[in-house]
């Protein structure tokens, strides 16, 4: 490795310091030295680089393919939000009103303030009482990817709060109640799944508190990741939104019975954040580690050349051939060293990386090196497609193992509120009985210095509760065991 | 066919206009009542309904698997630019200073204004600025989807003008004017190449002149599609930025000679507009027509029911099923007539109807109708699949060539100016001698009462001009011939 060889940029350190010293500096080095994002000039907004994007994309048709087979529909409605919309439903307005920006320029026609959209339902909901008619119409399943803007962020943290991010909202309407119940937790399994089969990130599925739910929803249901710091991070929410916009915006349908009746109402979303819990879930020292069903890259092939022989590089793209069912990346580039490749794809997280040197060649090997483990397999090449199938499954599955590990062992059943305090100060994953009232929240919140209801699991929805359960805080009657922790 | 057969909304009549009586009617019809697209209660902007969504989506899908190709990588880069980046680049700024929409809040920061972006050529180079070190950077490909704010904007023409649109802008760095040259141009034969191949639309590539040139630009390239109505639309444009962009916001790199230098820039895009083309284009007075490889529903099965016998349903969901590589639709629903459906998919452009009734079961065949011509067949249940290949493939092709003999037929070289004016007025593909100069062109714009230059085609470029060649309007020396019309 000769010294001509140099590095693109200036700073070629890896990351300085450890995730478990530092878990936010961590996290930006990470970030930027992966080349996932950057900060941007304007206060509040970053800028989401190709390598980031890539990953946005992969969520993006995965999700897309679920929705053609859950038969709901793209579409896209505008970015401006008239302010009397907001009015509409009086819940909605008041909990978003500290985050919404405004345009300079009134609408010409109402003389009305404009907003930037923090979420859709009004906008959509106003077409959606024109289009719909008849029972025939329902279910109505339309969802959109678009750009959001919440104005109260002041400081940015890159995929985690930022004033404008990326999302899609899904909204729906039906005939019954029940139906939309059903759906809306139905997508909420939807993303669970994705989480898993996607980003090997194991979430919490449950309903939200009265104080944490969305604004305007009868219910709110949400996924809750626990990152390795000890924060839960929500990751995505799905709400029955009652009949309550169906009726501030007049949405009707004439029922075989031939009256008119309100229609129930869902709405659900995830967002860019979900590559910010990617990032926290299963980053190391070295930087990112991506599991394999999201990676841009899946395998990094580093050809060893020495004095010339550039049989390594044919090789290599012989290799790349073989494996060109997955996303395979040959770096056959000559000014840089394989020990600054090797630094390179570690720090991006990509799953396997394949060395081939002369002597491999000799020997019919390549030298297979995973991303999570470190570990590195001689590999023979008449079982070169076998191993790296293997591999990436492995790799997919230890990290989804790691992450449920990583919940299992920190959870805690505090037996009184001294215990709660404490586990809530070492971050753990609490369960408790709660009572859900908004006052009593507030007051776990203040004594913990800053813990929360995370969730009412929904696999404790149809157990029953034992007979005199209390709150843990307050210690009236409990309406169902909680999940409680610090949160991103 | 019984009476309580009813549609889903009270308007079930068709277009009420015919398409070369009144083409912005027709088309207003066309887009509303095929559910392409809606107005929407902000004035300015629409709403981009699932039907007309899958349409962007299958661009999107298209493109992007192009750009992976051609090693262009998708990010996204914040809505928010702020005032001074505008002001950076002089031309630019000028350009688009009537178009600008405004943020109320100032970034906080800066205490700037913030524009929402009409183009993100400024935000984007200042992070080139930073990401940009050595020639080993370049050539830098990214590629944007995003949502884009112009607001001078104030009557919406559905897709073909709104305050806010969806489109792709890709912005290139290169080391040479040589290599930015050719890419930029390579762009522009894959618009051209994205046009036949998936719209069915023949467009006219070329170079603008310098007054319809884009603000900043070096050379401005264009697809110039020709309308039934003998209108041009401008479909798509790739520029040669020069080293303007590059100057004004500090973009440099290190080359092999250690020394720094100035970047070449392209930039490129197209947007939702391409649907409002692909409508005009094909449609006719029953509504949409679309190209095979465009239509979110390729194939229509409609299975005739008579007194509940309902073995053609089952008939149905069988060829379905032998039709599956196709993007097909089973219409089993009772409530509707077989003739309500019909209507219902030759207003929705699908480009081919399969009906199924116990006649066709008994004769072991299918009837097939083509949306394009009207013709029906009655096809053999052997022969299907063939058969549905060579028609969708047939329409695809008679699409296109209809479009393509609309230019032809249409192709007017005037003698003098007099002639010009007529052509003009007829609405032609007028080609004639042009000296390029901003004032002529303004003359010519007055006089014509609209028509100005659309493009100097590609083809001629590499052609000499005849020696005394002079242009059309004001005799001086001539650059090239260039195409002239009025247009959208």
């Amino acid at each position: 490795m000769s010294n001509s060889k140099k590095s693109p940029q200036a700073d070629e350190k890896g990351i300085t310091v450890k995730k478990t010293d530092d878990m936010p500096e961590w996290y930006g080095q990470v970030v930027m030295k992966s080349e996932l994002a950057d900060y941007s000039p304007v206060r509040g907004t970053m800028i989401i680089r190709p390598y980031g994007y890539a990953i946005w994309q992969k969520i993006q048709d995965y999700f897309n393919a679920r929705l053609k087979e859950l038969k709901v529909e793209n579409a896209y409605f505008p970015m401006f939000i008239p302010e009397s919309f907001f009015a509409k439903e009086a819940e909605h307005a008041e909990g978003f009103s500290p985050e919404v920006a405004w345009v300079t320029n009134k609408d010409e026609d109402s003389g009305e303030r404009l907003a930037l959209r923090p979420t859709s339902e009004t906008i959509m909901y106003d077409s959606y009482a024109k289009w719909i008619r008849s029972h025939r119409d329902l279910p109505l399943r339309i969802n959109q990817w678009c750009n959001i803007v919440r104005w109260e962020v002041k400081d940015v943290k890159l995929f985690l709060r930022s004033r404008e991010f990326l999302w899609q909202e899904g909204h729906c309407v039906y005939t019954t109640e029940e139906e939309c119940d059903k759906e809306a937790l139905m997508m909420l399994d939807e993303y669970v799944r994705l989480c898993k089969d996607l980003l090997a990130i194991p979430v919490i599925p449950g309903k939200k508190s009265e104080k944490e739910k969305f604004a305007g929803a009868k219910w709110t249901s949400t996924i809750e990741a626990y990152m390795p710091d000890g924060k839960f991070l929500q990751s995505g929410t799905s709400h029955n939104l009652g009949q309550g916009f169906a009726k501030a915006f007049g949405i009707t349908y004439k029922g075989e019975d031939e009256q008119n009746h309100l229609p129930w109402q869902s709405s659900w979303g995830f967002s860019t954040r979900l590559i910010g819990a990617l990032i926290m879930q299963h980053g190391d020292d070295k930087g990112l580690v991506l599991p394999p069903s999201i990676a841009p890259i899946q395998i990094a092939i580093v050809p060893i050349v020495f004095k010339k022989d550039t049989a390594p590089i044919d090789e290599a793209h012989k290799v790349a051939k073989e494996l060109e069912s997955y996303e395979v990346k040959v770096d056959d580039r000559e000014e840089y060293s394989a020990g600054w490749k090797f630094n390179q794809y570690e720090m991006k997280g990509v799953p396997l990386r394949i060395e081939i040197g002369p002597k491999d060649i000799e020997k019919g090997q390549v030298v297979i090196a995973r991303r999570d483990t470190g570990e590195k397999y001689f590999v023979k090449r008449g079982d070169l497609k076998d191993k790296v199938e293997e591999l990436l499954q492995d790799i997919q599955e230890n990290l989804y193992s790691k992450a449920q590990s990583n919940i299992d062992e920190n959870i805690v059943e505090p037996k009184d509120w001294n215990e709660f305090v404490k586990a809530a100060e070492a971050r753990k994953v609490i369960i408790a009985p709660f009572c859900g009232k908004e006052d009593c929240e507030d007051i776990i919140k203040e004594e913990t210095k800053g813990a929360n209801s995370r969730c009412f699991p929904l696999e404790q929805q149809s157990k029953d509760l034992p007979e005199d359960c209390t709150c843990i805080q307050c210690g009236k009657p409990a309406i169902g065991y909680a999940y409680f922790g610090k949160c991103y």
